[in-house]
């Protein structure tokens, strides 16, 4: 299979526009070959024509035959897998090995959405019987269960080409709801997204989805992508990036005469709390986790561990001497695009020349381009609690230590942390007990608190929440991680009086 | 117990300031005699400061004890319900039975949420042990539980003195999910609001609540309530009222630096659709049944069927016979206030001015002060569709015949239609099979779809969804009747790597 360069409308391609792009390999330094046809206003319309003609159509297919759906796509990927991962690292300057762990996960979650679509009543959610007797009114039978929302818009993530893009969770999660979806592809791996776009289709023509379920853009311009949000037909958005661009969007999906929901889930610094009696056990293990866990991709997650704290105590030099060391002997790696690679420089030496700063750790390039240099510095508590800039995401590489007095020091801080995806904690069984406190701090701020852990490789479970208060995410109660991410596409209908005859599974199958 | 006239700021009653106000009483068409002390600014920060600072210790408290409080807050008002249901009915004019009927359902609410909390392990969504063989990497052990958001403002809903408003839906399902609540009273029943939240604090001290879980507040000026949508502690809001009201606090809570859910329920105009075999069947029992629906307490709720759609056939004069002389047997009854009264007579006033709609049914006023005169006109599908103002709420006992040429027009007008809290479809069972799209537009339209029944009497149970997509409410997801009303006001947090001992359900209790 080849790159089209072009936009995906329906099963069809679609190239009506003049203005092109190319992606950037940013290991070699150099342009990409293929032209991508920037989405025009007209592609977009007909895009958002055809994914809202079909949501009648859509959402009254069994689950089980949108679970098909998704499982071809799956199967077709793993099928392409070799010309899917090769495009993948030259769109990403990532590594063969962690493109191929994203495409086992893409596939995972591809196949756990369909698995729980496929489920008989995975749309139910309570029924309660009629009282025909009751006084003084008699009780009607009531059944509620889910119904898609409508067309959603998807905005593909730079540093996840296969797992939050074309088929990623956003995307997964909507079609397994039972809504259309229109991604607008990142262009910094736009050609990933157009070859997996193009395996959507015909997954979609294999499994007899109607056309317009799926629709695939190419858009780098900014008044077309917002034209996304603006659109009558879409109904939510899904984004994950920066707080900038997540903030516009919301902004946007409020504005609107009707507003819709925009999840946006906008990064995070992911606090790290190692507790005093661990570290004495266990120093150098915890470092070795923690830079492995900062280090790996160039850093770029939006749950690396950005801010580290401590309290002082007798083990700290040895925990900081083994987190320094640990950090020494990574290679720093190329980050996903030039652009990204320039503001993690800036970021990074922004965070250099605030006062109180100490560079621990700065790598070299290994003299390769677009080098992701690992950086940890070290900041006292009250340097860090007089300078918001020290709390700001630092995306690639880059973790701070923040050393504290004291316990009662570390609360305040934490107190004083916007909120955030993640928070972990290093402790002893009996050090943990007498956390409360702390523990009740995180609850407020996080989605998820890990225990000896770090904060990177997020479960695909039913379990798992990547989330977390604004402004880590525009909304707390959802999650774009797991199969508990497609609620963010439902919503509730109750049906009154409906006997089981009428009953809407009916009339969602074929047979009515 | 006597009216105090005052707030309600953690167990104490407060005035501080010189603005007072009185409620009335539309059936003697008098003001009635308490002067109640608008909130200051400062009585404002205080209940909100003194919310906040107890989140914690509400959250902590197992739901079992936050079951008690509410089980406690029931007996009392069942205790006291003499005065409350005299306060009432002065407040309100709507009829001593009505207000039995609606203590009794508050009653319902409290022990309902009381119950669900009560229950081990409610707020545990999932459980994903942990694989510590697990290749290439160990699967950690993941919990995913619930979490309270935090203080909730509620705003009291004029047609619902008890059970939308001081111990409302909205209330009672944000104290069962540990979240501090201050409730904005509605001046046009600040008695009985000052006199439900007198039995609050009571049941609060009486089993042990931290001071500072329920506020009240007496507020008319506008500033003062949107200043608690503002306030940095408010994490979400509740509301139950107008467009124009429910849109204006949306906002607001969206234009904060942190934006926060407003729940808004803005009012519908429950379109009910009968078919003609049925009407060919049950033309008068089905007239009856709208008629009891369309004038019970001066139809004053947002589930009042405020439209009716038929088509030409032969069964339509009589059934419009049958309805024309069921509304004629009815009483009209007082309205909420004399400012209701009168917005009622303006927007019924407009409708009988527009072309095409010709007057059913004018009821007198029974020579009393405030009456809801009971209206019922008609119109044609094309002066329907050609004009927005007859698709507009008009609160009271009124409603609107639209009748098409065909079902296919029908179609057409209900396509037409913005999104509602409910449909109803009154049909033959064979002839209501033959409506699959029909089902479809409505599924797309509202929250909820009543098969042979009314919209009125919103059944409190878990399978309930009252909502519906913007504009009848700002959040489609979510219900503001029944149980699950209380996801409004929670957020998932995963627990990652916490072992059996450490966790979160026992941090909760007061072992820990």
């Amino acid at each position: 299979m080849k790159i089209s360069g072009k936009n995906t409308i329906g099963f069809q391609l679609s190239q009506l526009g003049e203005k092109t792009f190319r992606s950037f390999d940013p290991a070699r330094n150099v342009e990409n070959e293929t032209l991508f046809y920037e989405a025009t206003p007209a592609e977009v319309e007909e895009a958002m024509k055809c994914a809202g003609a079909v949501c009648e159509a859509f959402a009254q297919l069994p689950g089980k035959k949108r679970g098909d759906f998704l499982r071809r796509i799956a199967l077709l990927m793993e099928t392409n897998q070799q010309v899917l991962l090769e495009e993948y690292v030259r769109e990403s300057g990532l590594k063969p090995a962690r493109a191929q762990v994203e495409l086992k996960r893409t596939l995972f979650h591809l196949n756990a959405f369909a698995e729980l679509i496929s489920e008989e009543g995975w749309d139910l959610i309570h029924e309660d019987p009629a009282e025909p007797g009751r006084q003084p009114t008699p009780k009607p039978g009531l059944t509620k269960m889910y119904f898609p929302i409508g067309t959603v818009v998807v905005f593909g993530a730079s540093n996840f080409p296969f797992a939050y893009s074309t088929v990623g969770g956003d995307t997964v999660a909507a079609l397994a709801a039972g809504c259309p979806v229109v991604v607008k592809s990142h262009p910094m791996h736009a050609g990933t997204g157009d070859l997996v776009a193009q395996l959507v289709v015909q997954a979609a023509q294999e499994t007899g989805m109607p056309e317009g379920v799926f629709g695939h853009l190419q858009v780098q311009d900014l008044e077309i992508a917002q034209s996304l949000v603006l659109h009558p037909v879409t109904k939510a958005v899904g984004f994950t990036g920066s707080f900038k661009g997540g903030m516009a969007l919301y902004r946007l999906g409020q504005q609107r005469p009707d507003p819709i929901p925009v999840f946006a889930e906008m990064g995070s610094v992911n606090p790290v709390i190692v507790l005093p009696e661990v570290m004495a056990e266990n120093a150098a293990g915890i470092a070795a986790k923690i830079a492995d866990s900062l280090t790996q991709s160039s850093g770029q997650f939006c749950t690396n561990p950005g801010l580290i704290f401590v309290t002082e105590n007798p083990a700290l030099g040895e925990f900081r001497h083994a987190l320094v060391e640990a950090l020494r002997t990574k290679e720093p790696e190329t980050m996903l695009h030039p652009a990204i690679h320039g503001k993690y420089n800036e970021l990074r030496d922004r965070v250099k020349q605030q006062p109180g700063v100490e560079i621990l750790v700065e790598s070299g390039t290994g003299g390769q381009p677009n080098t992701g240099q690992i950086q940890l510095s070290q900041v006292d508590a009250p340097h860090f609690m007089d300078n918001p800039i020290l709390e700001e995401e630092v995306f690639g590489p880059h973790s701070l230590l923040v050393v504290c007095p004291d316990s009662n020091t570390l609360k305040q801080v934490i107190q004083g942390l916007d909120a955030q995806l993640t928070a972990s904690v290093f402790a002893k069984a009996q050090e943990f007990l007498g956390q409360k406190h702390l523990i009740f701090l995180l609850q407020q701020k996080v989605g998820r608190i890990i225990l000896n852990g770090v904060p990177t490789g997020v479960e695909v479970s039913p379990a798992m929440h990547h989330g977390g208060p604004f402004p880590a995410t525009t909304d707390a109660r959802f999650t774009a991680v797991g199969t508990d991410a497609i609620y963010r596409f439902l919503r509730a209908i109750c049906y009154q009086n409906f006997p089981q005859e009428y009953f809407p599974k009916k009339l969602n199958s074929k047979e009515f």
